[in-house]
């Protein structure tokens, strides 16, 4: 078989998902297998035994980031592909696992027919993804590109007051930092977690980055009252001036373009009394977009609307800009790599942006790296209801292999 | 001195707020004396002792109400005056205490004076007005007027466990439903409460009702997601058709007329994070007018507004209208004979509705009735900053003096 026309087997890869699935399984269909948990011990014992049946020896860092390389003729860096075993509680069977397991199957693909690529292709399961259990999220693939030490990491503590580091050790998973390859370059396979895919009726897409996201505490101070005696022209209700704000939220989002999104996720009002006039109400606004300039002016559209609409009202209005991740555009070339493999597989081509952060970002710090997304069905994902199709699946991981074979070829 | 021209002694009034504030008396210049606490209990005690002081008797009923009654020359049933010495926790010093501490000093200026009315004329004190440690409010002017029976009443707890029955009883004021009068009339002195008489620069306001309220639970139903991967035109967000019904909310009151308002006091959202857009959002919705035509009408609006913006934003959408007051309008006769009084003080007149209940909402029910209120500075009450000007305490409690001479005229 011409490596052009070489196919994952999308039977073993589904059969692989549901036994991993099982692991940590819910009983309404999904998972919950917690980041250095027993399930998660179970999950990587599962990945190990698969490796070895396809003669790959795994390595385990100081983080508990899990690798296995098949060599190629060359002894450039990787080609390494992967996601993440972790899931939320009560999350889906494909979040994350589709791309360790994607990877597996391109080098099962690989063994089955006895190819030796020029570089060597690679697998990577990284440790806490999801930061459910120790926040933040993905702090493993963090300490491979130095946004995080591993000393810092090994000091995150879960709610019930448990060390990363001591449960890393309690699962058999603390490694060495010598047994991290430099990867030379970073493919990661996933799930959409979103309804584009679905509303264009494809299987895949090509992820062209992650964008910036930024978030903003609102707090907009009037003046309480009960609700009887206070004449509405005497008022000065900030939940009043906040639903305004809130619609102006999404005005700004929308009057951008069609990739600009906007939300406002959290609200908290006082005293939150059916009779009462609130006097404080605190919202949060969570802006996403690829552009870090449309970032900042979509916050300054938000000041000048908030501060028109409470100076109106008699409020005040503070708005505080606490935290921002800067937008993480993929490698023009892997990308390309990406398009020529969904144009040989016959598939037509859909680039978008990921609104949510995935390891690939921490990742393109430090290799070529891009993405590619599976279809969601109605876009969910975090919840037992995810799913993607069969054939969804292939289609993905048939795209990973012919991009991983077109990375690893001199 | 004719009875045109009595006045009250505003020195010694304000003398007996600022004596009983004591009791309670919390750091910040205001009162916690909840219903049937030690605070309660020295405050009765007080105002015993000054009855006495003016050879009067006090009664106490089945629920704890208190009772004196000055003789006129006639046995005709009394014209009561009134209100509650109970307050919220961190409360002021004059609500409710302005009209009992009022009502005792139109008794003082008459002993004082040696007059003898015809009708004759008493005070009353209500217990557990507030309903802030036993809920709900009013209960005990509701039992006179047959609205709640003593049962019911003994049987309210506090978050505590703590029993009505047993505390009137622990505090020595179990008395007997036969110690109640039946009232010929009932006047009510109290603060405004809001800022009406600020606002127009007026020292008191007579109150010709108190307006009708009518509660509903809105619940919106969306499509919860992540912020990211979900672009604006695809998303079902509940917060944002809310926003856009809360200010529907207010409209309709704006709409309407100059004395109808509408509150949205209570906001919550599932899952009220930053990253998440919002799968249900549930607010309160407090509409208030004289008219309960007007009620129902302002109810069916919104209706009408909630229904059209949930299926523009492919959300649902259900309206629970779970508890209405009607509207009380006070007596012709009583409020000619306010008027009167008012003009007789060379007072401007000012017609205004209650927006907050007040015993005199059950009185109303079985005698003839008013209110007066006096202004509040910044509208505040329930609160430590409470505050009303001795002044426009003298105007009230004069107010309330010559009405109650021209209702106890034969």
């Amino acid at each position: 078989v011409s490596l052009e026309d070489l196919r994952i087997n999308a039977d073993r890869l589904n059969q692989s998902l549901a036994e991993m699935a099982t692991i940590g399984a819910t009983s309404a269909g999904g998972v919950t297998r917690l980041a250095l948990s027993d399930e998660d011990r179970q999950a990587r014992q599962l990945l190990i035994r698969w490796l070895v049946e396809i003669d790959l020896q795994t390595h385990v860092d100081d983080v508990g980031n899990m690798w296995a390389v098949r060599p190629g003729t060359s002894t450039a860096d990787p080609v390494m592909l992967g996601s993440h075993l972790d899931t939320v509680i009560q999350g889906g069977r494909y979040d994350g696992a589709l791309g360790v397991l994607g990877a597996l199957e391109v080098l099962r693909t690989l063994h089955e027919h006895n190819i030796i690529t020029d570089k060597p292709i690679g697998l990577v399961n990284w440790t806490n993804e999801e930061g459910v259990r120790f926040e933040p999220a993905m702090t493993c693939s963090g300490v491979v590109t130095g946004a995080f030490t591993a000393e810092y990491v090994h000091e995150r503590h879960d709610r019930s007051g448990a060390r990363f580091g001591d449960e890393l050790t309690a699962i058999g998973f603390a490694g060495n930092a010598d047994e991290r390859p430099k990867p030379g370059a970073y493919l990661e396979l996933h799930i959409e977690q979103g309804p584009v895919l679905e509303s264009i009726d494809l299987p895949v897409g090509m992820v062209e980055g992650i964008v910036g996201i930024t978030w903003c505490d609102v707090t907009i101070v009037g003046q309480p009252d009960h609700a009887g005696p206070s004449p509405m022209h005497l008022r000065h209700d900030p939940l009043m001036a906040a639903a305004e704000i809130i619609l102006e939220v999404e005005r700004i989002a929308l009057h951008r373009d069609d990739t600009a999104v906007a939300t406002v996720g959290r609200i908290n009002v006082e005293a939150n009394v059916i009779n009462t006039i609130p006097g404080i109400v605190r919202f949060s606004v969570d802006f996403r977009h690829r552009d870090p300039a449309v970032l900042d002016d979509q916050v300054e559209l938000l000041r000048r609307a908030a501060g028109g609409i409470t100076e109106r009202r008699g409020a005040t209005c503070i708005i505080d800009r606490f935290w921002t991740s800067a937008p993480t555009p993929f490698d023009p070339e892997v990308l390309s790599e990406v398009s020529s493999a969904i144009a040989a597989l016959g598939l037509p081509e859909h680039r978008l942006w990921s609104g949510a952060g995935h390891d690939a970002r921490y990742l393109a710090d430090i290799c070529p790296s891009a993405m590619i997304f599976v279809r969601s069905r109605a876009g969910l994902s975090h919840c037992e209801a995810e799913f993607s199709a069969q054939e969804d699946i292939a289609a993905g991981a048939n795209t990973l292999l012919q991009t991983a074979l077109r990375l690893a070829t001199n």
